[in-house]
């Protein structure tokens, strides 16, 4: 397995997010390889001794060289028209020829989402790709598709999602029959929008999927059920109000806290570490672009060594299961 | 202004809801009326002594009966249409009839908007009803509008939300020209659907709005613009996952606490109670149906007396005021 890692995404490129892709060299096996996108010069700078070592102790290191880097900032289309050296664009398009069969990156989510709809192949049978994340929940995590690549997808999308979802964390998480529910303002039949009540029906029918019905908003902390589908713009709206959520409480919390004293807010730091480490994307291996070859996580952009270790274990679990392979049984069998 | 009251709807109907209505007379004017919605033995058990000492004090309250309560776990439509004697039906009717000027129900929310809906007359101009809700904000709050009263929404309605919102917080919370955004799962103008960028034209159009662009669901904490327009859908979807993302991490945080031992588990309570009052439905005054005539208030199911004591606040101010004379101006002027 080739693993392509983009060495200049992300709030903590390229020091941390190397630092994580050198301590995932533990978790490979001899016929695979790593590699590294990005500035060779700032690479070898940072991490050429490492590199250097761990190619002495045989494991499989190379750079592939970028000169460019698509920032936080830039508008995601735009970057990837422009900047063709980027390590984004140089990082998808190794695997479009070919050269890698996983990819990670922390940086700019639009330009990602953007490069692997526009840039990789899909999936037979998978009609439109979609991003899956993993929230934190009451059982470990819900996944949640789409999460913004398809602000507009019909009921087939969905159904889609579902079953691929569902294939994913039955096989990374090991669920039996995960349990799938599509996301609504309601949990009655009659509640919501064509496209929901579509897609319900869609999945309803389908005996291979072990559907729970209509989930809502306030219950997936409580996790209603495995999979949650629901379209891409609701869907990046959920993942990012719960990103605000939490930061503005956690935020909030400690102002209140330091009120009382160094003392009390000393005692209660390692508590707030603890529940922060829950809500911790760094844990969940990333958001996942299902429905084109390869296997392509997205890590938040402020994760750091854990998180790129954690997705690079995620890439090889899923690589080595053949996720992709079984979807596309799947989807044929639907067709 | 006769304010009718729904003291059998919500977690702590009726005694509370009872306490908080009677609390409120000190809120009225002489040729102000109260109207307690509901069984009328049930009412007199609780709080006959309150409703006669008010009475005999000059305080106008009066009792208007209904045998039947739709509860939490009642479809609305159904419930509308078969419990013709409820407290919800009794309440809108008293509107619809010309009975009372400002509804207020802590009840079933999906009742109360298709009773709301299906029964009240739209005010002149505005197309179709939204639930505006105030959610808490770096600045005290955003009023994000639609919550969930049309799931499937044109444009125009969402202009119309702009407008109609911006005056109310204009005239309730006294912003002068409030600024405006239109929730989108990017800030950058090319993002979205064509509904959003359709809004976005509209209300950006207008000069008598003050429009700052699309805003994300990350940065509503972070208070992005005092209203934020969204179709009902995704509206009603943020609400929720706010609500159960801060209960969700209250109970955790609790959890964690508790595991310290108990003198620490007693010093963090007052500093949890801050942070929740922070974060509590009780100081809003409520959700209120846009687009109707009178003043229509939903109190959240858990609110108690300090809730319906500031949701007879924000209708004494709303309809003194008189913002939805102020409204069909405004639309007659867009039209």
């Amino acid at each position: 397995m080739r693993i392509a890692i983009d060495a200049m995404g992300g709030d903590q490129a390229p020091g941390k997010i190397l630092e994580g892709a050198l301590d995932a060299l533990s978790l490979l096996e001899p016929q695979d390889e790593l590699i590294l996108v990005g500035n060779r010069d700032v690479i070898e700078a940072q991490a050429g001794a490492r590199i250097a070592a761990a190619s002495a102790a045989g494991g499989r290191v190379r750079i592939e060289h970028a000169t460019q880097v698509i920032t936080m900032d830039d508008s995601p289309v735009e970057a990837i028209r422009g900047k063709r050296d980027s390590s984004i664009v140089r990082m998808v398009k190794l695997a479009k020829d070919g050269g890698a069969d996983a990819l990670i990156s922390a940086g700019n989510t639009g330009a990602l989402v953007a490069a692997g709809v526009l840039m990789l192949k899909p999936l037979a049978g998978a009609e439109r790709p979609g991003i899956a994340v993993f929230l934190p929940s009451a059982k470990g995590a819900v996944m949640l598709c789409d999460a913004g690549a398809n602000v507009q997808p019909k009921a087939a999308h969905l159904y889609q999602y579902a079953v691929m979802a569902s294939l994913y964390v039955k096989a990374v998480r090991g669920v039996e029959n995960p349990t799938v529910g599509v996301l609504n303002v309601g949990t009655e039949e009659e509640k919501g929008t064509p496209l929901v009540k579509e897609a319900k029906d869609l999945i309803q029918k389908d005996a291979g999927l072990n559907f729970v019905g209509f989930v809502e908003g306030r219950d997936i902390p409580k996790h209603p059920c495995d999979v949650i589908v629901t379209d891409g713009f609701t869907g990046n709206v959920v993942l990012k109000v719960v990103e605000g959520w939490s930061e503005a409480l956690f935020h909030n919390l400690q102002r209140e806290v330091m009120g009382e004293g160094p003392e009390f807010a000393g005692k209660l730091k390692p508590v707030l570490g603890r529940m922060m480490k829950r809500y911790d994307h760094e844990e969940y291996g990333g958001a996942l672009l299902l429905g084109v070859q390869g296997t392509f996580l997205k890590v938040h952009g402020s994760g750091g060594a854990r998180a790129i270790k954690n997705a690079v274990a995620a890439a090889k679990t899923a690589g080595k299961l053949g996720i992709n392979a079984e979807i596309e049984k799947r989807l044929a069998g639907m067709a």
